[in-house]
């Protein structure tokens, strides 16, 4: 069956998802777009749509061909993804390796300082709310997903972290943190969904020290489409790597 | 031997600690004296520590009877307490009941809403930080107490919560969060202290829905002083509990 485009789902940051001929498959549109400030900021950034969904697409099927299961299906056209249709669960994942951010800001620990173990940190994905930081007791309080789906979220989210780690270092990368996203299936499995792009993770080179991510975008520190591009580019390491 | 004030070793927001003649413990002044805001607002409130400093030494007699072991060992005067020496663990615990406060504004969920199950949370004491919101990885990852510690903070705490909202049902009083902190003993258990008063609790009656508590004063909903009176007064139902 030749999947077709159907109506519009739902309108994201980076992204337009539709609905297909087939119901378990969604279309995604990646969009030449970058925002920050939860929306506040919004411009336009050439060929980024292209180069985020080449970069996640990469990403979803090398993790996959580690074990690690997720919503990707093709990517039938530069800013074209295909994917599994799963309910998302309300929540963004945070993996952190090193301080930065709200990690650093709230906690006083300097920029980059590595941490004893990685930090998971869970927000509740809410416009009016802005996303607020949230704790398990209060996701099961608020019974946004259950402790067992809670628990093989952050099982799953360990298992990105140490394949991305690798990937990344391979490219000279350090990785910083990263955002993910779950969602469940029909059957009511935790499914890594959403993307995986330096729209969601915070990148540096590991000489220099330089972003290779939004915060290239979020601290005015360049063009966003040559530092994705360069991602890109170096992402070719994974082409050499086992099926 | 009889115990003697020595060196002062902290100043709180409503209590002085010192030193004493036996080095396992300390001698505790509670102040008339009220802050909101993270101690930004500051007055003088008549009566209040010996308010605080009675309800607080019969709600951990009470917790002891009930096999709930803390800090307090002796109340020899109206503004003094005497406790047992604790390395204090940098953390607020605080359980909730209902929705209030920060979690009301945070999740907006509304004032007094029950909660289907108890909702814990900690934040880090650090007055430079402004005390910020902390979950378990972040709290593993800074170190701050080990993994054993902390399920034991959150048992005890629950148990805390199970015979506090018995004490102020009795009372005729809804229970709708407390803050509690916790030590080390010299041989490295977890230990119940700092205080159980209207300053660490969110009472309401549960008639009237009038506020029993430090609400009081950081609404500027009447006299603290008439308040923390009533709650001591509806105390004396301790009285007729079996030892």
């Amino acid at each position: 069956m030749t999947i077709e485009k159907g109506a519009l789902l739902y309108t994201g940051k980076a992204k337009k998802m539709y609905a297909t001929n087939d119901p378990e498959v969604l279309w995604v549109d990646y969009l030449d777009q970058a925002t920050a400030l939860n929306g506040k900021r919004k411009v336009v950034v050439e060929q980024k749509g292209l180069l985020n969904n080449r970069i996640s697409s990469l990403i979803f099927q090398d993790l996959a061909k580690h074990g690690i299961q997720n919503h990707f299906i093709a990517q039938p056209s530069e800013y074209v993804q295909l994917v599994k249709r799963v309910k998302m669960i309300p929540l963004e994942t945070v993996v952190r390796n090193a301080a930065s951010g709200s990690f650093e800001r709230k906690f006083g620990v300097a920029y980059l300082q590595p941490l004893v173990q990685p930090v998971m940190e869970f927000f509740y994905k809410s416009d009016e709310l802005d996303d607020p930081f949230i704790n398990d007791s209060q996701i099961s309080a608020l019974g946004l997903v259950s402790p067992e789906n809670l628990a093989e979220m952050k099982r799953q989210a360990l298992q990105v972290n140490q394949r991305l780690q690798a990937i990344f270092d391979e490219m000279g990368i350090q990785l910083v943190d990263f955002k993910v996203e779950f969602g469940l299936t029909m059957d009511g499995h935790v499914l890594l969904a959403d993307e995986i792009s330096p729209d969601s993770c915070r990148l540096v080179d590991k000489q220099t020290k330089k972003s290779l991510d939004k915060d290239v975008f979020r601290k005015n520190l360049g063009s966003l489409t040559t530092v994705y591009r360069e991602v890109l580019d170096r992402l070719s390491v994974l082409e050499g790597s086992p099926e």
